[in-house]
């Protein structure tokens, strides 16, 4: 595949994230390599945005497949803050293995599916294609017309920027699980001893729901609490989008990621699995991902009770923004953080069951997210501000006491509740080579 | 298919061609039906128009298949008089039955044909989708935005214009019967004694050539010679996009199309098939072919003769449009006039060899496109016009001198050199059937 990747380098060469002098304006220029192209227009200090995206079903419900590839497509927007799309267009191809009963059937819920979460997010599609495919496809095109104000070009993270993501991982391993256990194959075999099948169709559930979802409030809030820019988590896994936006900041930075939401019993099944699904080592494929931010430290924690209070999701600190030379890693010993999606429909962490921590402030939940790396400087401005910022004020207090209870200064505090024995440091050299091995993967699994 | 054209069109229903109020301005909207859709921005009068396309290869050069496949996809803007084309995103299927070596020779190739028709096109790829797939695909999608007064809504046209076609039609039996000839099969023995082997090389060469070339010259023409709005002719084949335009229409009007300009023999191929392709009941599918466009009748033949001083290329006048209930049918017996590309790379109509009309000007051709329904009013005023309207003018009065000498008033007149026995007058009532019908046919050709 080098010659393809050159080639596709080659392609966006002469285009690829820099400036460019329209009527009078430096207008921001983005070309191959991120989700969403910026390309500066003719008028007025306009952008056109638009991006695509288009893949194979890989859970069994086809209006809720439809409903993931549109959010999957319109994602690539919102990473770059844009939360309106002016137009989408569908891509779709008909399997020619589907009996026409099949085919009447599928491709009408898919569509509507699309369709509907396209009118979720105030857009509607006004065109596409279909064709015959021996696989079946769905894809689609977002664009919109925007303002410099209005996007966030994802170049601007600065060293102790703390990364947040919205969605949990693990929804390939939940998806393959699940077709495992319907499978009852030797995969299946080598997994039950570890989780119920009632967990993995849980797991497989909160997946679709998870990819279904919107991250149409993410975006919006990056405006909010001024974002240093972002990716969404898709193919390359989260050590590969990481990667990916390190390599187009401004300044010389690294992304160091400490912790690792996953869906529950997705790290334990893809531990039991050696490497086959890179979920710990960060190079699990996702599908309609969270984002992954920078955020300003001072805005994180609120970002992320912010969402919590707006759409009833949580979000993660996961990481931190350090100097270094536009790379990204995973820590040695990542924290998992088991995440569920509750009866109400919102997506939370796990309270812990059997590793209580020592120290704990009654008022907080044990496994919110650690902020990284606080370097025992109290925030005590937040005490005064707006109530509703007091939950988060709990969670960063808790954080430094236990910081300070035990008595070492940085990352090193980062400790995983539930101990990885196997998991690397693992710097991603080259996503695009991950992402076509993941995909690989994927098409094996679902299209043998 | 019919719950998926239902759906399809239930998608865009509350947006099929209306107008929508923005900022004061009344401003034009298209959504699904058409080659492209016209979206109204926010901003200052600026329209949003872009299409989608893909499919599978049908010649064996990657090269020119990615000139072709960009060809194509430019052309739904280039059918809105659109010339500048913003943006563009690359839609890529790797073949999975590809060996290494295959799928390192063909994509560079592919990936290579679609970037240097996009140059041509003075415009840029910036993004896109790569997938594996059982059969190769190559598509993209073009976007563009602009003001009112750089598209031409595709809805005016009024009884007696003119109906002109800037490329032959052709293409898929060109590349069927080449196919055939490769594969020396069954249906080769049916048409060799009908056609040469090199008839058939040459053939193909030529559709292969007119697919690759932009549509973009015939694009800008038709802002100067006030088109009143066209298609690109394409998977309907040329009925099916001419009654595609039809139902379009404001006005009450029919489409009427008495010549089919074809690469030369392939109207011998298609009648020795039966009705296989439908070539000339105008259902034969298209790939990348020519803009069907509106004009005014005084327009037409200056159209003509301008897109050959530019380009070289012909293009024909092919029929008409009269008050009618907005469809589209071929007379009973069209004219189907030969079409060839010169050594010099031009497309022109083949000089006839044995059927010799009775009256001919020594200044004219003989099979230049003949201008239907003249209605005996000679346009003496082209007389005084510029020099470059001289051969138009002696077309017009080579026509016009015919009509007269057969003494006929009307269409009745335009009775074909070449007879076709079976030609019916074919009305499509429902052009995605045909598409879906051809695409079944096409990817029946080209992948089993």
């Amino acid at each position: 595949m080098d010659v393809l990747v050159k080639l596709l380098h080659e392609l966006g060469s002469n285009q690829y994230h820099d400036e460019q002098y329209i009527g009078g304006m430096i207008m921001p220029r983005l070309g191959i390599g991120l989700d969403c192209c910026v390309i500066p227009l003719r008028f007025g200090g306009l952008s056109l945005l638009q991006t695509t995206d288009f893949f194979y079903p890989l859970i069994d419900d086809p209006y809720m497949m439809g409903k993931i590839a549109c959010a999957n497509v319109l994602s690539d927007l919102y990473a770059v803050g844009v939360t309106e799309c002016d137009n989408m267009l569908m891509l779709l191809g008909v399997s020619s293995k589907f009996t026409e009963k099949e085919r009447d059937t599928v491709i009408p819920l898919m569509i509507h599916g699309f369709k509907d979460s396209a009118e979720e997010a105030g857009t509607s599609i006004t065109g596409g294609q279909t064709v015959l495919n021996p696989w079946c496809l769905i894809g689609g095109v977002a664009t919109t017309v925007c303002q410099q104000n209005e996007f966030i070009m994802p170049d601007n993270a600065v060293p102790g920027d703390v990364l947040v993501l919205t969605k949990p991982l693990g929804t390939q391993v939940a998806c393959n699980a699940h077709q495992w256990l319907e499978q009852r194959n030797d995969k299946w075999n080598r997994i039950k001893l570890i989780v119920s099948e009632d967990e993995v169709e849980k797991a497989y559930h909160d997946a679709m729901f998870n990819m279904a979802r919107l991250n149409r409030t993410a975006s919006q809030l990056m405006h909010t609490f001024n974002s240093h820019g972002a990716t969404d988590v898709t193919g390359f896994g989260i050590l590969g989008h990481a990667a990916n936006l390190a390599k187009q900041q401004r300044n010389e930075v690294n992304f160091v990621i400490h912790n690792l939401p996953c869906i529950a019993k997705m790290s334990a099944i893809a531990k039991a699995c050696g490497n086959m699904f890179g979920l710990l080592q960060g190079t699990s494929a996702e599908t309609s991902g969270g984002l992954l931010i920078c955020l300003p430290r001072e805005q994180a924690a609120k970002y992320c009770a912010e969402i919590k209070k707006v759409e009833g999701n949580q979000a993660w600190i996961i990481g931190i923004v350090e100097a270094g030379s536009r790379t990204a890693r995973i820590i040695d010993k990542p924290r998992v953080i088991e995440v569920q999606t509750l009866e109400d429909g919102t997506v939370q962490s796990v309270p812990p069951t059997t590793t209580p921590r020592r120290t704990i402030k009654p008022n907080v939940e044990q496994q919110k997210p650690m902020l990284p790396e606080i370097q025992n400087q109290p925030n005590n401005n937040l005490q005064q501000q707006h109530p509703q910022t007091q939950q988060v004020t709990n969670i960063i207090h808790s954080v430094q006491q236990q910081q300070v209870m035990q008595q070492a200064p940085s990352v090193a505090l980062l400790t995983p509740v539930t101990m990885h024995d196997q998991v690397q440091q693992v710097i991603v050299q080259d996503p695009q080579q991950y992402q076509h091995h993941q995909q690989m993967q994927q098409f094996q699994n679902h299209h043998q």
